[in-house]
């Protein structure tokens, strides 16, 4: 079988890894994010030593990135605050280093798909997949295709209307102030409560709040793109009993009107550790056909 | 050139046509919507008078409908407030009386396909078409696809934040209240201010809440799909100046963060008044390959 070389980029960590397309991860190894010319050149060390002669290339980044393959800046961090990685090519180190083909896309729609493919979205016509993170990010699978316009989703920056009971904090977005993952993201959490969600008493008012919110959201991607499966992952949805108070709230939300119950096609992910790195192989191995 | 049996399917009239790949319209009908009984056969006889052969028939029709080919009931309207309509199959009797292949999506669909084909979305990667008028739908083409979850997209009904001067009407949406449609179609606008937005004065406030609105809808829009062709009908659209307002409002509730600046990507409708069946015809073609 075919080896791929396959990339997690994260902002704190890169995950590499080797695998073949039925899954079998060869190696792993965890870098730092430091500089792009540190890490990428690292990234590229370890594979050589591997002694890795990949048929492809597959990478799951954190975003945003170019991602017209007609650009002259396709698969560059065309801006980010992360300091040194605004313009950072991310493609190029590894097309040069091993003369193949390199396949690119966020890490959220590598999730996206690779849940669809290997996880809870086998024998669904279609798969919503949410993060809810320090960020929010999301990807969406049909047929078997990623949606993609322009670019990549920005589904963190969707609008959403306000709690009752949360009307003054402004928001944590930079461009945007109170959107979805200005309001919900973990850095809004603690901007209002000083703590994370699962640190929060059962009891306290937040869990209800942030359970609002991301039914809302459900709500407004169930009538974008009426997902056959919403998986909702990232550090918030680790809150003990967050997954029941979403579901209650978006089948408020929806009051019967979509195609899908959320009671019954809100999940959580099914890929464990290596989630990242199948990501990265389902993309390489879709970029094949 | 092949022959094709067209009809755009609306609550108060049905418009047939018949039409070649190269998009001549040979001849054009219009009969009111009455029961499904009588307005399907009527469309029928017609077709046979015509002594239509279709190579295919294509319905762009009012929604919702099953899209599901899997489905025992694909091609039918699932529920509707219309009288008679709740349940009625519409593909049967067109496939039965000329014994050919039926392709079927809703009006919105098939206009945003028209759009993308040979309107305003000529040489641009992906389209939005948005109708604003009795209701509000939307659909959306990428690379040539359709966007489809288990079915065709219920736009109209995302979720949107209250304007601070606008806090009061509760939304005429009987399913959600207050979602994009309940507070933005012609009956939300007529349920505030007693008139349709192109007869209150230029200086009513109606015309900034309605384009904030909008706006924000947009950035929505662009949060999830980032299109590269966002455009703007039905009868709401058609108040003078509102156009100008929305992409004034879109650019900020976007603030720079998308790819496709709304003052640029925002337009109208190109296609005329064969739309409709431009649509159907869109959707037919498409089936086909």
């Amino acid at each position: 079988m075919a080896d791929y070389g396959l990339i997690e980029a994260g902002g704190t960590k890169f995950v590499l890894g080797i695998a073949d397309e039925a899954r079998n991860i060869h190696a792993r190894h965890q870098i730092p994010t430091t500089t792009p010319q540190e890490t990428l050149g690292t990234a590229v060390a370890w594979f050589k030593d591997q002694g890795l002669i990949p048929e492809a290339i597959g990478i799951a980044s954190f975003g945003p990135l170019d991602l017209d393959r007609a650009s002259p800046t396709w698969g560059h961090i065309p801006r980010t605050p992360k300091p040194h990685w605004t313009g950072a090519d991310l493609v190029t180190p590894f097309a040069k280093a091993f003369d193949c083909p390199v396949a690119i896309d966020t890490d959220v729609n590598g999730a996206a798909l690779s849940e669809y493919r290997w996880g809870a979205g086998v024998g669904y016509q279609s798969l919503l997949y949410l993060t809810i993170g320090t960020g929010i990010g999301g990807g969406f699978v049909s047929g078997g295709t990623l949606l993609h316009g322009l670019s990549h989703p920005e589904m963190g920056h969707i609008r959403i209307a306000r709690h009752p009971q949360d009307q003054n904090y402004p928001g944590c977005c930079p461009f945007h102030g109170d959107c979805f993952e200005g309001l919900v993201a973990g850095p809004a959490i603690k901007g209002r409560w000083d703590a994370s969600l699962s640190d929060l008493p059962e009891d306290h008012p937040a869990h209800a709040i942030i359970a609002w919110y991301i039914g809302q959201a459900v709500c407004t991607f169930q009538a974008v793109m009426e997902p056959a499966r919403i998986v909702l992952g990232g550090g918030v949805m680790h809150t003990p009993g967050l997954i029941e108070l979403v579901r209650e709230s978006a089948t408020g939300w929806a009051n019967g009107y979509f195609n899908g119950d959320p009671a019954e096609i809100i999940v959580e992910p099914v890929l464990g550790d290596n989630a990242g790195l199948l990501g990265a192989l389902a993309l390489v191995l879709d970029e094949e056909g």
